[in-house]
């Protein structure tokens, strides 16, 4: 029998930290920075919530691929957003989807399609459920008859693999495991490991510009697909299968990042490598963030493109137990399914040495290398922080991450200046000093994508608006500083209006007009990307 | 004082074959293929053709930016296609345009939208004019006013140059030798040389998604842009200067491939690159064409990404007196500013001599490599084959080129169909047999891009129907076997119809939409990408 899904939470019911992980986290906000729990961590319970019964009757041809079952509305009322888990601990369940489909085909989108339309309801596409942006959140305004969900979950097969040239065709709703599986036996790979993974689809990917993986060259989603299917109300956008072209603008970029406002995306032709079977990876500590900021610069710009290339400072080090806070870790590792890798890794180290990096995990002749010293402490850490927030909010602890990129020449100015506009916010939303660390989640040649984490001391009940002050106040920032409000995290419902602010305005227009066109009676996420 | 540009053929006056390359040319075709002569090869005079007076006169405050000069609408009637060589040469310059202006900054360009709108005149944006697909070639049909053809010249400058990000900031109208020329006192380089490099612009090279230099990873310029600035009869859209960002469908995307259609590209932030100073080239022979083309999938698949990996058949070397038809080369080619390239090319080198390499030009110390064997020899007929046009056009010779590409698991088949059509369409539209090539222009992990080239014996007064018999035939066959109508060459008046039947409907629909948002009128470059 397979695992429920948490409705409150990040994976399974019965996965998540257990006793002695959890203390050591509360240990460490409560000892490390004076972060105390102000409740206990009880999770939420179906039966402390009753719902409204369900104001759309999904007509008999869909019957089948529908449910109005409590449970399921729950679950698709929210993403993993901080706002959301407030607001799943506070009760707060009245804008619960009406019905959640599960179509199987393209048919039945088209079908969902013109039911929604006719009855006048919001539609949320819903890959799987991993939005830290609202963008799944079913919070659509007093102007629809209904919420309905469309859960893609069915749609998750490997349809045709190429092993030439080495693509696959891939529903949208496929899981990143439920892909990998299917394309191991083949010796290949998609190799995109957001965060998110095991709990992220496809088309989700795709929707929202994903940032996998990779901290360099093949990062986003969207260098990755040959062609995509998109099913609109409007009808279906299917793009031809090329490995490059230079056709007018490209219809696949208008889709890339159309997170569920456009259409849903049903499969997409994936570009695969072969599974690596050459790897190396190495750390290095620095005494100075910037120094070490200067070696990812220079193994950046030299050309050698690492699958990682991360800095990670010393405050999230020590929130994660990798270290002291006296050093900044930079990790860098190297794979192939091709060629060994040494002359790559030995040039790289050149570059972290050089800018006064020491050796924290060796890589010569060190398979293991990967599961030492702080770069094992800090993976270890980081494939289980979804699970943290199940256990922060309940206890009045505030925690969330955001990301931009900016380039190389502004980048000091910039951190100093989002560093302290986080600081401030925290202090002034809670009335008390709180964490603020960051990293580098991916670079590129001509710049960093720094990401940053606060956590502060919330009180119960006004969680939401210590959030959403410390949000606006960072939001505004990352605009007025020159960063991108999101690199891969998406726009989703809490990006929106900074999004606006960003994006040039006669574009805003043309993508209203787009989706005029394509989805003429607005129905399809309503709130994000175009109001 | 500057040489005058010839307003018939490539470069400037006085430039081009001389004799001995003239006669090597003409005997290759007589004696290899039996095309030969069926007129002298005189360029055609000024004073042999006459224009009908301006239908435009622009207003004083436009006046001292704008010139009906004879010899300047001659210029840019036309840019450098097959078709567009023959009607030079039938003196079919009745659709000259009335008015050639050369905007100083946006303003003049927002002054130039203005005043085309009031009057009704078609506006035609003109980088370098080195279009291959009509689309500076200024036949607008009967619907306006006037044409007024706006040539970017003027707005050369490489306005800020970032050294740590390795970016610059650099005007659309800047030519590839100019805005090196502003690039090299830093140490700096784009590193982007399409084979019109000379005679082409950055805003050219953006608005028809340019493939350079780089025959894998960073071929096409759309992957040098870091933001773009684009004036619109609407207004401005000016994208933020971001090293990658995930926040909605990206606005760049939209304006890339819009061939000035949707605006005029009045500067670009660019990636830029260390001057490489380390260099390999080699060269390979294979007696068997798809031996050749699976040398260059394992090498694209290996993930070393070559500055250039190319193919060129029997054919194509035979013609260009760089072989004798038995064999197919393939060039590799590293080069990094960072570090020595050994370890890249002799993994690359391996996949060559599995796949039944030999070598041509050895690679181990060997700094002039590129200049030696059948790789020399072809690369010095590459640079100088945009002047053959102009001696073959008069002589009553067909010679032209198409490009695309597709995946590999069909690039066999796609192969053979588009070579075949390719002859029989040749041989049914001049009544001989004529010659068909085929090379390699740039290769993916996942497909090739062949670069076909045709050549055929044409009959004076008939070579426009000729070739369009020849060009109908060819586009259909890439549409019906799955490939793109271009990869580097752009749509523009020549493609427009291929074009559309391989664009999704609705996303022509959408485009359709956000020009109708940014050109209201219709005015710009009508019959490209929109009709």
């Amino acid at each position: 029998m397979t695992k429920r899904l948490k409705f409150w939470g990040w994976g399974h019911e019965g996965d998540g930290l257990d006793a002695r992980e959890t203390n050591a986290l509360l240990e460490t906000f409560a000892e490390g920075y004076g972060i105390r729990p102000t409740d206990d961590g009880a999770f939420p319970t179906l039966d402390a919530i009753s719902l409204a019964a369900p104001r759309l009757t999904p007509p008999s041809s869909l019957a089948k691929i529908c449910t109005s079952d409590k449970f399921e509305r729950m679950l698709h009322a929210f993403g993993q957003s901080q706002p959301d888990s407030i607001r799943i601990y506070e009760g707060d369940f009245a804008h619960a989807p009406d019905i959640v489909a599960y179509p199987e085909s393209e048919p039945d989108i088209a079908a969902l399609f013109d039911w929604c339309g006719e009855a006048g309801a919001a539609l949320i596409p819903f890959g799987g459920g991993s939005s830290v942006v609202g963008g799944v959140t079913t919070d659509v305004g007093s102007g629809f008859a209904g919420t309905v969900t469309v859960d893609m979950k069915r749609m998750n097969k490997v349809l045709e693999i190429d092993e030439v040239s080495r693509a696959a065709r891939i529903q949208g709703g496929a899981r990143g495991p439920e892909l990998e599986a299917q394309l191991k036996p083949r010796g290949l790979t998609l190799r995109h490991f957001p965060q998110s993974f095991e709990h992220s689809t496809l088309g989700g990917w795709v929707a929202t510009r994903s940032g996998g993986h990779f901290a360099t060259l093949y990062t986003h989603i969207d260098d990755l697909v040959e062609s995509v299917t998109m099913v609109t109300p409007a009808g279906e956008i299917s793009s031809r299968r090329l490995p490059g072209s230079g056709a007018g603008p490209s219809p696949d970029r208008f889709m890339f990042g159309s997170e569920g406002a456009l259409g849903i995306i049903t499969e997409a032709w994936m570009r695969l490598q072969g599974r690596p079977t050459f790897k190396a990876t190495a750390g290095f500590r620095f005494a100075d963030f910037f120094d070490a900021a200067r070696a990812v610069r220079a193994v950046a710009q030299a050309g050698l493109f690492p699958a990682n290339v991360r800095i990670v400072d010393g405050v999230e080090l020590k929130v994660n137990g990798a270290g002291d806070g006296s050093f900044t870790l930079m990790v860098v590792s190297f794979e192939s399914a091709d060629h060994p890798v040494e002359a790559w890794m030995a040039r790289a180290e050149e570059c972290c040495l050089d800018h006064g990096g020491t050796v924290d995990v060796a890589w010569r002749d060190n398979p293991d290398a990967n599961l030492q010293g702080a770069v094992g402490v800090w993976r270890a850490a980081f494939i289980r922080m979804p699970y943290n927030r199940e256990q922060l909010t309940p206890r009045g602890i505030i925690s969330d991450t955001f990301e931009t990129s900016i380039t190389w020449d502004r980048f000091e100015e910039f951190y100093h200046a989002i560093r302290d506009a986080t600081a401030t916010a925290v202090r002034e939303a809670t009335g008390q000093e709180g964490v603020v660390s960051c990293r580098f989640s991916h670079a590129y040649p001509d710049g960093p994508a720094p990401y940053f984490a606060f956590h502060g001391q919330g009180e119960k009940g006004a969680l939401l608006e210590q959030w959403q002050a410390i949000k606006d106040a960072v939001s505004a920032a990352v605009i007025r500083e020159g960063g991108t409000i999101t690199h891969h995290h998406a726009v989703g419902r809490d990006h929106q209006k900074w999004y606006e602010r960003q994006r040039p305005a006669l574009f805003g227009d043309v993508l209203a007009a787009g989706k005029k066109r394509l989805d003429p009676k607005g129905i399809l996420n309503p709130g994000v990307i175009l109001c």
